[in-house]
């Protein structure tokens, strides 16, 4: 074998190791989602994390992958044509291999927004709004960025997907959950807000735990490869990934320590999460330092942000989505204009700190903005349909007795033990 | 390092890395066996599935390894002579690399009959039907096809063992779980069919997510390696494996929602199971249109027979282990007859619809019979002696106590809560 | 490519995989803490396993790293110096990459002494040892052996931790679990030794599977590389590692139902981990024949040590660390001195069994006791420190009211489920 086809070889793999890493973070979010939620809707959860990446995988690989990497403008890419009717019948194997890893991407992004409006959505309105998440809403994103599209062109960076994945997942779930309303029990009408605690904090931690294994792959392996310097990139990516993730884990527990009399475990644990969203976009450019930095800055956010959304916007998001995936995922994508300090990888970012003045910063900034919009338009007109049709909200009974039993005819997921308390303080 | 020995060096990596992942999916099989059945024989199960992983190792490694690959004929392999006591001793890199990667598929196929006879089989009977899997059932069946045995002379293709290890084990399962009996109250007198639920539906999902994660190298890595031409096979797999499995799902959530009325959460976990085990035979060959059209007929036999074993053959399997790894895996086997369309990686294969006519088919039928035939076989003789020898089946007392208890004076798995309805219902 | 530069992406792409899957080994560890322990400490349990990888990570990348492998001499590196300032400003790709390697190994040295002090630790005590372990406890006793210290230089061989990590971690969780004293309820006035069985046996099998996949990390990739004859120990590595695991298990197993009538379920999962951490020293060096004596030896060991401290010591031990990491890594330790045979890795050892004398034992019993004193003195310090500061212990009605709720304010874990009478029959 010549050593160019081994390099190929090796690139390759390096993507299915991350790839399937990425992968097992549908595993880590299913298990978040369902430990931080109520055990009468721990059916549902799974049955819709399941959905996000069983239409995500067909949809992306049919027409979204088209749209962000195909032949086409700055803007959208034109799906079968290039990608899928001609380029996948006689794929090369890097096509596949892209394939595979940008699909696993593609799914993180859809299945954010669960989270966010978890107990009260209607199963089929899930089915909707998460196809179309990987029919175009992230594929169009990410052709801008990821796909040679315009902000790519003007020197957006978002190494993994601060932005891409992150924020843009954090945005739908902001607006999905805004436009859904809060669950039932959550505001009082005079005013109180009441917390409604998951049913299974270990199962939440083991999902936080999987995702900080995924997340190994997530920003590593955004090299794309291991040739041509990637070895060194990804490093040093591993190092500043769990640095920030770390700062930020300690940030947190200090933060509701000092404010809250305790640390706090649920918090920290997505302080974990703030901080690995926040480094996710700068973790190439970066260093171990800045990465800290980063890493504390998003933890205080995340901090202000969760009681902030819960009980001054009244914006009920059972997981914290809006504040660890959305707000970390703003923060990252702006860090990036004020530590980027690597130029070594032939980026030619500098950020504000580090000499480089306000253009980079005002990319970010620009980029953000963008994305953000076009993820909040697009996401307002499609959720407001599904409102508007009746669609988006399970009923209230529903809603009371849970969504396995009426949505799924589960009568429990946990039949051989007795139930009882959050139930019924919560409803 | 020279080119050559860094090819080796990178092909040892890739049956690491994908044995490894092979061996994760003996967590995802205990979890999925323990959330499906009932809390009361929780420690019963993980007892099994650890001792079907150290019987089978010590026992692949002592005998099995050689009967399957060492010296001898087209049925069976020398055990000790060529690998355990000379080619191990001075055993290349590669001898190892491959016993590893070997072990843990051997491991799996004895792990899938735990689930069909789980909640009633006595533990000594489960440790001696477990290690003769590994002894010389799977090891021979592994000898026809993968050994370069009479099977594979005639061309029969498994590329990742749909018929190997799925259907090998089905068969296995269906054959112990006939014999064995169904679980007390499960039919009753006048003919009721009652359905047991698992006690965690979540601990399911999970392990279903975990086996999914492990398929990643299951598959893929059944290339042996990525050097001549292993890694545009493996890139190919990686997609046609993920749509399956995700066709399969689909094609599930919406057969129970129309069948039902509302899409079942158990029955869909098992649907993403069913569709990696159909495409596992054919994944090398078949294009991705191709691999979803194996999901969807997976997925609807899967939903056909799980009814039909349960109902009208009463036969009891309380995790679909018969219908999933069993019907699938032979309908995986039959579909390389049917849809093989690749002949780069020099295979000589074409199926039905691809202009191949009836060769490849009936190879793989006659394949598909003579390893049921052999499993079937053999495993009502072991079978019918342990229950002769009033070995096979847990005493009625035992059964209704639960295996936890009278096997191995565990009180409890979970002494802290209040275990209840389901013990009560269903006993 | 070149050939060399290749080599190294390779190699740095073996670390990166073992590291993954031993940082894995955190989320191991905390189910399998978490599950054998009480349900009202499980948020506690979390929180500490979180604690140990935050602070360990960046205590580690700051000062530990540069102790252990930073100029210096044969007792201690300089930290900051060579390692943080200068070396990590310039950072080789390898830099980053042994980083990132050797803080997953540190942090797992960390939290093995969580489990052997859990249920009654206070949580600040916890925070202030959990860092002094990664500071400077660790990473000086890392030095002696891996750093290029004396004991290297002595010839002492420990490949991937059984002194190292584990035996450190359990000497540490033997003086730490004797100078907090047991748990209320544990030992009564009248003499009586009472059993306090964990919330969740299903989830303490969890971490204890994850635990395995993630030693296929540990030990393989502590090869260092893939080239140079890297893959052949690493393949060989595999078989030992996983057969010493196998054997362990099995003896427990019959150990158990021997001794006790029943096959036991939680002692057979540590016989799993007891074989596994027996191996890691000798894994590189022993036959596979060797390793499944090692694994049986550990096992044994382990079944006399734990009721041994449990009943005779009265030391209480909630997870069994002090004899799983403790007694089977002293053992590992010493096996080198007796089985290694392979010198075709360029090691000179030779043990008693194969002809080499006494001469590796003895180094390998100097060395033992040399790390054994080191951990035990400095851990007495630590633990007596914190005790005269009253900080060491959580107050009984914060232990009989559970940690969780006095030092997290979580009302529970597990707020859906009626919990009972594990809480009351312990306390």
């Amino acid at each position: 074998m010549s050593t160019e086809l081994l390099t190929t070889a090796v690139d390759c793999f390096w993507l299915f190791f991350g790839g399937v890493l990425v992968f097992f973070m549908q595993t880590g979010f299913t298990m978040v989602e369902a430990g931080f939620t109520r055990s009468k809707n721990t059916g549902n959860i799974i049955m819709k994390n399941i959905v996000d990446f069983m239409f995500g995988s067909i949809i992306y690989w049919f027409i979204g992958y088209g749209l962000m990497y195909g032949e086409g403008n700055g803007f959208i890419g034109i799906p079968f044509g290039d990608m899928f009717m001609n380029g996948m019948a006689g794929a090369e194997n890097m096509d596949y291999t892209a394939l595979f890893f940008q699909t696993v991407f593609c799914a993180t992004s859809a299945t954010i927004v669960s989270g966010a409006m978890a107990e009260r959505t209607n199963f089929k309105a899930y089915c909707i709004y998460s196809a179309a998440i990987s029919l175009f809403i992230y594929p169009i994103a990410g052709r801008w960025v990821w796909g040679g599209g315009w902000l790519s062109e003007l020197g957006f960076h978002d190494f993994a997907g601060s932005a891409i994945v992150h924020m843009l997942g954090g945005t739908l779930s902001f607006v999905g959950a805004a436009i859904l309303g809060p669950r039932i029990g959550k505001y009082t009408k005079d005013g109180k807000v009441n917390v409604i605690p998951g049913h299974n904090i270990l199962i939440g931690a083991l999902g936080v735990l999987i995702l900080w294994v995924g997340w190994f792959g997530f920003n590593p392996a955004s090299t794309g490869g291991l040739s041509d310097g990637g070895v060194q990139v990804a490093a040093k990516v591993f190092i500043t990934t769990n640095l920030a993730a770390c700062a930020a884990a300690i940030t947190t527990m200090f933060f509701t320590w000092i404010r809250y009399g305790k640390p706090d475990v649920s918090m920290t644990l997505n302080g974990v999460l703030g901080g690995l969203v926040a480094i996710t976009a700068p973790c190439d450019l970066v260093t171990p330092f800045a990465s800290i930095i980063i890493g504390v800055v998003g933890a205080i956010l995340m901090c202000l942000a969760i009681p902030f959304i819960d009980t001054k916007l009244k914006v009920d998001d059972p997981v914290g989505a809006i504040s660890v995936h959305g707000i970390c995922g703003l923060w990252g994508t702006i860090a990036v204009g004020l530590f980027a300090s690597d130029t070594s990888a032939g980026a030619e970012l500098l950020g504000l700190f580090y000499g480089g003045g306000l253009k980079a910063l005002g990319v970010q900034a620009l980029g953000a903005v963008s994305l953000i919009a076009w993820a909040a338009i697009i996401g307002s007109i499609l959720f407001v349909v599904l409102k508007k049709a009746g669609l988006l909200r399970a009923k209230p009974q529903e809603e009371i007795e849970g969504l396995d039993s009426t949505e799924h005819g589960l009568a429990s997921a946990y039949p051989d033990f007795v139930v009882s308390y959050n139930e019924k303080r919560s409803m």
